[in-house]
């Protein structure tokens, strides 16, 4: 099985290079490192085990990639306008495009820009950051869940997730939106946050009155999953968020490292179509909407100012 | 009438100013400036017309100040807990205490303490500053609205606003609980808001995602308003307070000047004690207790770090 790599940062990178590693044929497509990962290779340092990648397939365009049979978007979901100039080269007409990216309604919109294609989720639980060009640093986790949104042909999600499996990844098959849900339960709350009061995961669940508020913003989501009548979405679910939270080291979710690092944050996806979405069906977010708010006038601000190096 | 001023500050240092220098009896409570002013006297630079008081009475404890017939309490309301100590040598039985302080609850709180005495509200508008010792600068505005909440004698209240009238301040009475909510329109959004997005009021009103997030603020104060019986606090006022607030220039509320000077905030009086009240008559205020969590970590971050001069 062919794969495609758009995008090759923290998450693509990672994953990418598991399957190559593993020995499956995978094609990179790159953007700033280009030159030097074709010249030095990719370089995966992983909690799980570091490897280097000698000769990987490297592209500086999908103009000249071949046609593959899994295409894993792992771009920032602020740069999924490119997708209809990127996508076309690489898709036959089996083609499954797994989207590994954050958010609400990234599937349906890029169902709209390609009404046939097979579309999944791929929801990544990771810690990895791209720390320099042509090097992934995977620090904790690496597990991946993938729904099935619009793929026919279920043997092939089936087949996928098996040779994820056999690069080492964890992987299991989700309800497609149950699975994208869960995880804005936990990404609405903690990513906007972090960035609205400059601080990590840990520090605003060891404050009760945050922590309240981080339970009040999960249950505004579940609520809102609830009203659409999606399963398994409830109280339980955010005590074992916040508890799991808990458990975990000190992290600054992706957006928090947007915003220190001046790229664009994610609030489309992350939090204006999900409260989107939950409007339609009745329910009311206020919190993640004054969040949502916050985060407009906080990248606005930033934009305007000069990066300090 | 002889008048005690506690809290001889941005506002105390003002209002109290302004009366002795219309020729009253003013006795100024002072704490961190007073060798500073028994030695030089107050200095007022005012926008409408600068004054100096000479030999201004001054005294470090209220101890050695002489009973009042009234007493201008312009403490920050975190120091309210120091009234039980400070007022009982200020006091004959018909003394009339005026809180010029920000929030909903200060009266209920100092009746509570004092349930015999006469208590008013006073709304200051002004934009006003302790720049240094012995000085205040007034830069714009300078009205205030008294509310009696439980003077028994009327004309009292009356004989001091004519008091107030013939110093140069611009005053009137109004009915107190409609003020102290009127007020809290205007109080609770920008406060915090400045504070949580480290800007100033204009920021907040040009760009039209925050100003809606007001917007919303501002009604979730009116709504608990109506909800209470307090007539006139309506959608009208709030559009009334986002134009009037629009034609203001930039400016930072006294919370944004506390937290940027490393003081504590007036969170109790201007949200955990509003929000409360609105709860106990079944209005909700989310995005206000949002902000409420926001400015408790935010302070409790403040406190953990040293401050950089």
């Amino acid at each position: 099985m062919r794969f495609a790599v758009i995008g090759t940062g923290a998450i693509g990178g990672y994953y990418g290079g598991r399957l190559a590693n593993a020995g499956n044929e995978v094609h990179f497509l790159l953007h700033s490192d280009y030159e030097y990962v074709r010249e030095h290779g990719l370089q995966v340092d992983s909690c799980d085990g570091s490897f280097h990648l000698d000769a990987p397939m490297v592209y500086p365009s999908t103009d000249v990639m071949p046609q593959c049979d899994v295409v894993l978007v792992c771009l920032k979901s602020v740069r999924n306008h490119l997708l209809p100039a990127l996508l076309p080269p690489l898709l036959h007409p089996q083609t499954l495009v797994i989207l590994i990216q954050n958010g609400i309604g990234l599937e349906q919109d890029v169902q709209t820009m390609f009404p046939g294609l097979s579309l999944a989720a791929g929801l990544a639980f990771i810690c990895s950051s791209k720390t320099q060009p042509g090097c992934v640093s995977h620090q904790c986790y690496g597990s991946i869940n993938i729904g099935n949104f619009s793929c026919p042909d279920h043997t092939l999600v089936e087949r996928v997730v098996e040779i994820f499996r056999q690069a080492g990844i964890t992987t299991n098959i989700v309800e497609y939106h149950e699975a994208r849900w869960k995880k804005a339960v936990w990404n609405m709350p903690f990513n906007g946050m972090t960035v609205a009061l400059d601080t990590q995961t840990d520090r605003l669940l060891a404050n009760p009155v945050t922590e309240k508020l981080i339970y009040d913003q999960m249950m505004e989501v579940v609520n809102a999953a609830k009203m659409m009548g999606i399963e398994h979405v409830d109280e339980d679910f955010v005590r074992e968020m916040i508890d799991t939270t808990k458990a975990m080291t000190p992290y600054s979710p992706s957006m928090k490292l947007d915003y220190d690092f001046h790229r664009p944050m994610e609030i489309d996806y992350l939090y204006t179509r999900p409260i989107m979405e939950a409007k339609k069906v009745g329910a009311e977010m206020p919190k993640l909407e004054m969040l949502e708010a916050e985060l407009r006038f906080l990248q606005e601000k930033q934009a305007q100012r000069p990066m300090q190096e």
